[in-house]
């Protein structure tokens, strides 16, 4: 069930996706949180609408990843796979010159028992 | 308020959005939770970056679905809710051929306190 | 660390995104909350799929913002930052003739343990 969003902004051109899902996915389905590697379901989204980032008109990106996950790990749990994001994400992304990028992983806990899955 | 986005991968084209949210309005306006029709915001998102489920290469895709709700539904409720939602998805998701498709469906509570709602 | 996203229906076109950026984050740069303006990244995202607001053939469009900040924000800390939100998109939200136009504001805790932040 884990959803992984990595959210980029549209300075940031030429991001490496395919290569970058295909660590993230890998790195990930080694956690032993997640049992079944085909439960993974990892994206990109690149920003379409205008952004700002803070108020000085410094040369700025981001990259904000969000996996969500059913509720129930244990902090050290959330810690190593926000840790795992983190490092594919750090290789991956470019670094335009002059550009601060900034990154940030976040994990977020889904309802369990309302929760549906299935495959159709 | 609550907010309904159903995201789905780009290898299901001709999803039939508009005859899915008629219909997933429809249900959940039914339920008793939801007091006012005018309430629910509901929206497609389709995936227009990379996406992949997993590490194999199989072919697959996936649909998800995030209803939020200010807190405070009792857990039945909100399997209910998504159970509605489940069911029109299920009849409305396009079955390429060849392509395995997963189901999901979440419900978050939205922190009431501090939630802002006015008509302009 | 906190995120602004504020997403639009695609019936509210020539919304001024940039200025209304410009305004939201110094508004909210302004509040004791946010130590660093840096840290605050905000996009606006208009719905690319379809949408549907209610049951009924009425008119109507939505803005919908959240603010997601890392946990242990005192309740009224988070009103504060919803209701400075909503200032700014009140102003600037476009209300095009006959278009019911409805804004809400969320407020989301994130997982402060196991947020990772740094810069490339």
């Amino acid at each position: 069930m884990p959803h992984l969003t990595i959210e980029y902004s549209s300075n940031l051109p030429g991001y490496p996706e395919a290569q970058a899902l295909a660590d993230l996915n890998a790195s990930l389905c080694a956690s032993p949180e997640i049992l079944d590697e085909a439960d993974l379901k990892s994206r990109f989204v690149r920003t379409s609408g205008s952004f700002q980032i803070g108020t000085q008109p410094a040369n700025r990106a981001f990259v904000h990843a969000q996996l969500r996950l059913l509720s129930g790990r244990s902090p050290e749990a959330k810690k190593d796979l926000a840790g795992r994001i983190a490092e594919v994400l750090r290789r991956h992304t470019p670094h335009p010159a002059g550009v601060l990028v900034q990154l940030s992983v976040e994990i977020v806990d889904m309802d369990r028992p309302s929760y549906v899955k299935e495959r159709l």
